[in-house]
């Protein structure tokens, strides 16, 4: 991390660096949705993504990157190889490249034994995702079983696009240095399955703003929540305004403020 | 370049690195498509893609990622910044992580001059595209008016994913390389998560032979593709049949070819 982590100021822009893991991007089987979603959701955040590398699953590449990009930027995301199997190697290269353990975080794993409870319990593969860095802190996962890991200003997040959107969705607004958020809501009972299409493109057309979907089950109804932010409160103001236009036109009923 | 580069053997496996460069792709607005499309190329002709660097529109960052990935691998790719306009600053970055001056390229320039001559001629701008490093020769372009670069192992393409496609269908089959790797593919309905073992325990029964193994989230499932890949057909072909047979002594449905 650069010395100036330290000393926040209004007008220093904070930066951040992306490691994408994983042997499926170079060999060009996956495409890659993660550096987008990041850049985006860091632009949200007033913070700067100033570079992206993408390595194979090789430990002592992936201790290159991040070395390389934690001294020169203020926060360090990496994404993929934090799964169950032989070749997600990212705990184990995070550590050495900290200097630090590898250990079984207590916490992850009795996330784990629950999540896995009624799924055929904990296995070898499985307890591999309660492995962390010693001294990390968990991120949540909303989507899936296994969270995701913060070590100082280094986040790991899972390669799979949803559940890293998950994520980052848990870390919104929790960086220090990113201009202050604002945020509007609107609410109200419609399946977000229905206005996903909606949502994308509002999104699209708004690009300072990020729209966060949040469904919830009550009174025997599904509905949900959408939360517009942004750095700029014009730009909220209006992302929302094209939203509530959109929902209307498609037939449905919301709440400004959110229910 | 690596000294080997002069040296080829079929035993070698030549490699490259790619340096993407924009604003655009750094801030979100723009997904990249160039990775993947550069990934897959690249995995046909035989050569192994090692490393992706997405730096700004900044000289000495593209100098910088430029010198590392050459210095590294075998061939080195870039795409994005050698359009008309200022931020456009590739060739001078190129040129200067060589050590050469920028010309004018006289073929370049004509090929321009025909492409422009119905759309109104040349201007500054468009005349900023027939410069390249001193020593280049292009690219054909069968898209738009403006040529690709080659000069030695180094290879600019537009960032515009399907121009930077007509200069990839330019090159194929020009690259000097190592031996082809072929793949074979199982999949199934099967959360990684329980097979984390198997795989393990099959890749290092067969030590020519690499396994990536992909989930997937379709129809409400978990799923997952195993890729073996090796330089050798008989060793991928024995491998896989070691997985699909562990994976029947499992328990598990499974597609040959993946699913």
């Amino acid at each position: 991390m650069t010395d100036g982590a330290s000393t926040p100021s209004a007008e220093r822009i904070y930066t951040a660096g992306l490691v994408i893991i994983g042997d499926e991007i170079l060999s060009g089987r996956t495409h890659d949705k993660n550096i987008a979603q990041v850049a985006s959701w860091l632009q949200v955040q007033g913070i700067r993504l100033a570079e992206v590398r993408v390595v194979p699953d090789v430990e002592t590449r992936i201790v290159e990157a991040v070395n390389a990009l934690r001294a020169s930027n203020d926060y360090l995301f990496t994404t993929g190889g934090i799964g169950p199997t032989h070749d997600d190697i990212t705990v184990d290269a995070v550590a050495a490249a900290l200097g630090v353990e590898v250990i079984v975080h207590p916490e992850a794993r009795a996330i784990l034994e629950r999540y896995y409870a009624d799924k055929g319990g904990l296995n070898e593969g499985r307890l591999r995702m309660a492995r962390t860095p010693e001294g990390a802190e968990l991120i949540a996962n909303r989507k899936s079983g296994a969270p995701g890991i913060k070590i100082g200003n280094l986040f790991m997040m899972a390669g799979v696009p949803h559940i890293a959107a998950g994520m980052l969705d848990a870390l919104t607004g929790t960086l220090e240095g990113g201009a202050p958020l604002v945020s509007e809501t609107v609410g109200g009972f419609i399946p977000e399955s229905e206005v996903a299409g909606i949502l994308r493109e509002i999104e699209k057309t708004h690009e300072n703003c990020q729209i966060g979907s949040y469904p919830f089950f009550r009174e025997g109804r599904v509905g949900a929540n959408f939360v517009i932010r942004s750095t700029s409160k014009s730009d909220a103001e209006s992302c929302l305004h094209s939203l509530c236009d959109a929902l209307s036109a498609a037939g449905f009923d919301f709440t400004p403020g959110g229910i």
